[in-house]
């Protein structure tokens, strides 16, 4: 590649048992995973894990040691079931201390409400600095390389909307979308050349099969410009020869 | 507890860059979760990871060591980016072979359009048995404990239902969900105090934001019908002594 390129790695956990029960569809991966590609931070995992302390700390503990960055969502709320910060103070083996700035914030919104469970709010790994949640006020925060969001997705949202300007940024990863009406097998051969030819573009191939089409997305990924476009421009010339309808789908 | 339990346990690994990259939304986690759930497997972790093969390959081993079932999904098409019955092959140190079986299949199916990219599908790791795609034909399998399945959710969800009498049942988990319009902060103390009663009932309590109302869903899960009715009846009392609105969500 001729740029100079820098890829700070990420991962996320997904911290809840409703997300392994089925009983809550994450939505929060996906947000992220696109938050973080706009800027070069390419997302190589990602864990959902139950609410168990031994497991937090465990997996907290692997991941921030192999990745640049993690980030958490949920099990900061006010309830016996909300375990994220004890475990995160004690992955990183410090204490849990009530964050002075986050308690005056919650004093001031809840008023004559504010009580033991709601205060817990304010509680944060000595050290850490406070991610803003503008919705209802329970801060997330940043400990080391580790950003502790909300599991709510409006709220980790705007957190993760207020951190993006502190992370290193990477080379962004571009991508070019094309779909098809052809079938998977009958692109495979000639898409394979081309994945070879264009060793630094990542082509991924993805049927879809919608109320009244079949067909595939072909998603190209890479940083550089023209090589994506050489290769995007390959795919569409394979696809014509193979008497395929071709669109382009913004990306 | 009186009831005799037993839990495998389970985790699933989503392989796909499309995911991480937030490209695509994935649905087969919940799906999965739930099916398990009512047959009394509770799924104890999953894990979102690229089309990597070194990657695919550890994580298979860290994790089908560690669970007694393990559920893969995507990774089993035609094209280049296909690469997860390679991988799962290497990870149990097996030879891919091209499956008898799926081979006639395949021929049958696809007739004159077969080609080398699409018999692919009919490859296994050596020893695999097969799991019928009753939608496209190139099936799934499973070998030793881990069940290969497809990326696509009406495909998977097939093989899931097709596998479930294969997988050796747990006691299966109950659960009960209640709808009030109170306040995580309001219910946390009492909340605490019923969780520490119940010690074998699981309290999850998750505030929900719709555009016109926010409230809390609090689900009880448990394998014991008469502890899940108790400790669901004193969340209700709890509730209705806070002056909250409740709701009984069927299960």
């Amino acid at each position: 590649m001729t740029n100079t390129t820098f890829s700070p790695s990420a991962c996320v956990l997904l911290i809840g048992n409703e997300i392994l029960s089925g009983r809550t569809q994450d939505k929060n991966l996906s947000f992220i995973g696109q938050a973080l590609a706009r800027i070069g931070i390419p997302l190589m995992e990602a864990r959902v894990i139950p609410d168990i302390h031994a497991v937090i700390i465990d997996t907290l503990n692997e991941c921030r040691h192999k990745y640049d960055y993690v980030f958490t969502t949920g099990g900061i709320g006010p309830t016996h079931d909300d375990i994220t910060t004890v475990a995160v103070a004690a992955a990183l083996d410090l204490p849990v201390i009530r964050h002075p700035e986050a308690d005056r914030t919650l004093r001031d919104y809840y008023g004559a409400k504010a009580n033991a469970a709601r205060m817990k709010m304010a509680d944060v790994p000595d050290g850490a600095e406070l991610i803003a949640n503008p919705l209802s006020m329970a801060p997330g925060y940043r400990i080391e390389n580790v950003f502790v969001l909300a599991g709510v997705p409006a709220i980790m949202q705007a957190m993760m909307d207020a951190i993006i300007p502190q992370l290193r940024q990477g080379t962004p990863i571009l991508s070019r979308t094309l779909r098809t009406d052809l079938r998977e097998g009958e692109l495979a051969a000639g898409l394979n050349e081309i994945q070879n030819r264009y060793a630094d573009i990542s082509i991924g191939s993805y049927p879809f099969f919608t109320h009244d089409k079949l067909g595939v997305n072909l998603v190209l990924r890479g940083i550089d410009t023209e090589q994506l476009d050489n290769a995007a421009n390959a795919v569409e010339a394979l696809i014509k020869s193979l008497d395929g309808e071709v669109q382009r789908l913004d990306d």
